[in-house]
C-alpha cells in the first residue's frame, strides 16, 4: 500500500537494526484519516469472505479494527491480555510469548462472542514472530470457527512470523512489507 | 442518550450493586455503528470548542474515541499503561490507581504528541473513581494544554469520580449516568 509506505518512509523511526516506531501515526497517535484508507484496503481484500467478525488483540490493533470494522459492518472483537474481574469465566484462552517483554500473557476472547460459525478476519497492527497471531488462530480454532485471513498494517519480513503463518495454511495479507532496516532506512519488500 | 440507555437496558449485565457488564458491545465485542452514534453526540457537544485531538487511554478508550475523531477530523492519542521498551523515553506521567485491579499504575503520552496550544478533548468508555481520567488531566497540565472536557460513555455517578472532576471545573458529559443497580437491574439518574 503505497500511501502506507509513503508514511512509513516520512514519519517512522528507525532504531537499530529491528525496531520501527511508528508512534506517531499507528500505534500511540493515530492518524485516523490513514486507518480509513487502511480500512478500505483490507475490505477490498476481503470482499468476497463473507466476513462476520473482525478479532484484534489489545492495544494498538482495537483502533485500526474498529475503523475497518465500519466498512464490513460487523462488529469487533478485542482479545483482552490481562487478567480482570470483570471479564467472563467462560472464556478461549491461549498462551502468547512477548519477545518486547519477554514473558508469556494470557490471551482471552469470551465464549460469548465468537461462535461456530463465524468468519473471522483478524487484524493487528504489526506482524514480527508472529506469536500474538498464533494465540487468536488457537482461539478461533477453539471456538470451531473459521480464520478467513490475517490483515496485518506493518509486517516485519526478517522475522519469522509470515513465514511460519503461511506455511500453516494461513491467508496473510500485509500492508506494508518491511525487509530490512539499515542505516536509519526502511527497506521494503518488492 | 436515548439509544445508548435503551443498549444497556437491553445487553447489559448487572452484577450485584457495582458491575455493569457491557462487554457485549463496549469493552470487549464492539457494537461499532452504536460507537458512530456515540461519536456524532460527542462532536454535536464538543462541536464549538476547536478540538485538536483526543486524549484516551488503552485499552476500551480506543475504539471510541478513534470513532468519535472521524466526527472531529482530529488525531487521537492513547495512554499506555505499561512499560514498553518501544516508548520514547521523553514522556508525561501519571500515576493512577485502579479499584478493579487493586494496585496503581502508570501512564505514559509522549512528550511529541501533546503541544501547549492543543485544547484536548477526553474519552473514555467508563467513569467511576476518576482516578484514569484525573491522570489524563494531570498529563494534560503537565503538557500546558487546554482541557476542554471529558466525553464519558457511561458514568456510575454512585461513585465520586464525576463529582470529583466537576468540583475540579473540569467539564464532564457522560451520555449514560447510572445511579443505582438494583435487583439485577440499572436505574439511570433523570
Amino acid at each position: 500500500m503505497k500511501l502506507l509506505e509513503e508514511r512509513i518512509i516520512k514519519d517512522g523511526r528507525v532504531e537499530g537494526t529491528d525496531i520501527l516506531k511508528v508512534d506517531s501515526f499507528l500505534n500511540h497517535q493515530i492518524d485516523v484519516e490513514l486507518f480509513n484508507e487502511i480500512g478500505k484496503e483490507f475490505k477490498r481484500l476481503y470482499a468476497d469472505k463473507g466476513i462476520t467478525k473482525i478479532l484484534t488483540i489489545e492495544a494498538s490493533g482495537i483502533g485500526i479494527a474498529c475503523i475497518a470494522a465500519q466498512y464490513f459492518n460487523v462488529p469487533v472483537v478485542f482479545a483482552k491480555k490481562t487478567e480482570s474481574r470483570n471479564l467472563d469465566q467462560e472464556t478461549y484462552e491461549s498462551e502468547v510469548y512477548s519477545f518486547t517483554k519477554q514473558k508469556s500473557y494470557i490471551i482471552r476472547v469470551s465464549k460469548r462472542y465468537i461462535q461456530e460459525n463465524d468468519k473471522i478476519l483478524v487484524i493487528d497492527d504489526f506482524l514480527a514472530n508472529g506469536k500474538a497471531a498464533l494465540g487468536l488462530k488457537d482461539i478461533i480454532d477453539q471456538a470451531g470457527a473459521t480464520l478467513e485471513g490475517i490483515g496485518i498494517v506493518i509486517e516485519k519480513t526478517f522475522q519469522k512470523g509470515g513465514q511460519l503463518l503461511r506455511q500453516d495454511g494461513i491467508r496473510v495479507d500485509s500492508l506494508a512489507r518491511v525487509k530490512a532496516m539499515e542505516n536509519g532506512q526502511v527497506i521494503f519488500e518488492n
